[in-house]
Parts: structure tokens; C-alpha cells; sequence
């Protein structure tokens, strides 16, 4: 379980990232079952990550992995090429999904979108700091 | 325009209104484009209502209108019988859903979900107070 | 939560009444999440009935509610007319789908599909009796 | 055609190889007109895997063929590029799923999800012996 307490507090380390590196990001998390607990979407931060950051997190949970490392394994001619086709759609196979863990238990995830691959990886860690 | 800030501010005042009457809610802030600008999922709130608070903001701002008022107009018989097939699905037809307003004009829209339409109702009027 | 050794339990109580009442169903159970813990169609059954049942038990958890309830809440005039078209699809407003509880909270759903809502309803109600 | 009672008996191969290797697994089973037969999702198996395992089986009877050799035919350049976008996103190209024959003929299909390509693949292998 994450509690929307402690969703808040992610979020609130997300944002302070993001803002360290100047980006705005959309943040969403979601819990053991992959549905969201809270989602923000910074000032000026693009509208087509809403979705974005929704789908990150809910992948880094259905899958118990990051995206990024999710993103290695769906290219053309790997293992699980054509995987974002799955899950109605759910499924996004690019940077900035984390899962959220407690006592080496998946227990939720953060999803992150709003800059490069990089960005977008850079704050979700920054979520899952303050959550650890 | 609803900046996050303010979309916190409206949501943390629903919040309080879904405690003060024992009911988890959640809660969603859509801006004058009708995209999601927050969202929280109350502890214990129905997981079903996830989709349908965000909905219910899209819809109030989509039409400038109460989503209540929307839904007498809904009802077999009626004028806008089968609106709620429109626009892919994100229109909601029972109350909860209500316009944010600045100097006459609609910048955004707030939809709760979680309880009946009279708790939704009195929720969402609670975020709009705090916007006014 | 819901194991799949419980869910397998609560499908063997649900066929047994199916069979005691000669009509071959659907059942299928959700967890906490609203998600997917097992699904059997027995021999016979319906086919359009594989995805009802699924979507029964996801929507008694998503709304923490007997379906047959919802169903009455969702007719033309009365307050969550229109829900059916929220989550996506997912949601079911017909008898078969009850929650599974367990202290008190609801931690999980069976849905069943393949009769008469009255023999949908009395199925479910005996995976629930397994259950508890 | 195969029966629930069939399906029940390959799902149990399936997951006992699945317990050999330790990786927990969802495993669908589907008949002869593509439809679910039956889904179990072990403990602490992906979610996100339910639906790519119910998938993974239509598509395996869908083409008569392995999910594994169709994955090379649908990788960029070859002549089933995008075959995963057709049947309303029912289609996956990645191993594990395999079609189930009697006398020669596919009457029915095994989809694994939950590890590798390898692991999904030695299970559903265990589920097709089972049958044989």
C-alpha cells in the first residue's frame, strides 16, 4: 500500500527536483494494484505526459521493473518487443517509471514525464528517495 | 487558467469537506483546456471513482456546466440523451462535477467521486468555495 | 488480498451451484486492486459471458458494491445513470458481482455471468459463503 | 475443443514448472474459437501479465503458430511488421504461448506471461506435454 500521505510526499520531492533542473514534470503515483493514488501536473509542463506519467507508473508496477530498463527489453528484436501494445495501451516503454518498494516488496511505483529520458528518470528517482 | 498551487489549495478544501462528512473521495482539478492539472485518491475511496473524478472535471469544463444539471438533460427523452457516448468516453453524466470560475468566466473545473451524488455534490462545492 | 489458492476455492463453491442449478457460468475473481486473480468457464458457458464476468468482479471492487445495487442506481433518473460508460468499459451494472470481504473490508470480488441474473446472483453468493 | 476440465489440468503442469524455476507466472488457456477457458495468476505473479497470458493464447491459436516464431515474422523488416496492431490489440509477438493439438489439429492454445521469454516459454511447454 502507499497511502496518499505518503504519495504526497513523493510528489513533493519529485516537484523539488524538477524544478532544481528546471523542468516541469507531470508526477503520478500509483499503488500495489497499479491504480493512482495522486497526480500532479507542474505549471507549463506539457499536457500530453499526463497521460504519460500515469502509464509510467502503472507499467513500473504491473511489471515490478523500471521503464527504462523495460525500454531495453521492448526493442525490435528483444524479448518483449510489441509489449506496449498490451494492457489496452497502458504500457509505456520509455524512461521515468520506478517502482516503489518497502521491505524488498513492490508496493507501488511513481511515474514521471515532462523532459528528456533523462529528466524524467532523474526526478522519479528523487520520488522514490524520499519514499525509501 | 488553475495553477497547481491553487488546484492544491481547491483540492486540500474538498478533503477536508470528504472528512468532515466520513466519506473517502477523490478528487480531480481539470484547467481551461479541460486537461488534468491534479488529483487525489483519498484513503479507502473506491478505485472505480479514479476514473470517473477526473471525467466529471473534463465534462464540467467541457460544457461550462454542473454535471448534474447535465444529467437531467441526459435522461431518455431528453436533449442530450447519449452525450456520455461523446468524446471517447470522458463525459460523465451525475453530479460531482462543477466549473471553476474567475471574474464570470469558466478557467477550469473540479469532479469528485467516491461517495452518493449528494456527498460528490457537496464536495466539489467545498473546492469551489476555496476557489472563489 | 486474495491468494489464487483462495480463489480457487471460492470457483470450486461457485461451479458446484452451477452445476446444482444446471447452468454453466462464467466466474471470475478480482483482488484488491480490481485485478484479475483467476477465471474458469465451464464447460458450455456462454463466450460473451468470459468478459462480463471479469468486468463484474472489477466493478464490485472498483465501487466496493453488490452489482445488483449498482444496477439499481443506474437507471434513467436515479443517481449514477450513465456510470456504465466510466473505467474504460469496465464496468458491469447487472446482477453477479459481489464483494469478497474479509474483518470487514473488502479486499477482493467474484463476478459471474452465464444466467439469469438471478442464477448469476446465486452463484456469486455461493463463492462468497466459501469465502468467509 | 478443450474442456475446463483439460484446461484446469494443463494450467496445474504449467505452474508446477513454474514453482520449479521460481518465477510465478499467469497462465491462460484458450479453446478452439480463441475464447478464455481459464486464468490463474500465481502470487506475486506480474499484473501486468494477466492480460499479456490471455493474449498470448488467442494469438497462438489465432495463427495456428508459436508466439515465439511469429515474434521473428513481426520484427521491422519482415513480413509480419505490425501484425500485433491488428485484432484489436489481442495480438502479442513475444514467446509463450503455444497452440495445444489433438490428432494434428490446434484445438485450443496455452499463453504464459510472468518472466523471460525463456521462462514463459519452458512453462508453456510443461502445459503442452500435460495435454499431449
Amino acid at each position: 500500500m502507499v497511502s496518499l500521505e505518503e504519495a504526497l510526499k513523493i510528489i513533493e520531492a519529485a516537484r523539488k527536483k524538477a524544478l532544481a533542473i528546471g523542468q516541469p514534470m507531470n508526477v503520478a503515483i500509483a499503488d500495489a494494484g497499479g491504480n493512482l493514488v495522486a497526480h500532479v501536473r507542474m505549471d507549463d509542463a506539457w499536457i500530453g505526459s499526463i497521460d504519460i506519467s500515469i502509464k509510467k507508473a502503472f507499467t513500473a508496477r504491473a511489471f515490478n521493473t523500471s521503464t527504462r530498463d523495460l525500454a531495453a527489453l521492448a526493442q525490435p528484436g528483444r524479448e518483449f518487443f510489441g509489449i506496449n501494445t498490451s494492457n489496452e495501451g497502458r504500457i509505456m516503454i520509455f524512461a521515468g517509471g520506478l517502482p516503489l518498494k518497502r521491505g524488498g516488496k513492490v508496493v507501488g511505483a511513481i511515474g514521471v514525464s515532462g523532459g528528456s529520458g533523462e529528466q524524467d528518470q532523474a526526478v522519479a528517482e528523487a520520488g522514490v528517495t524520499a519514499f525509501s
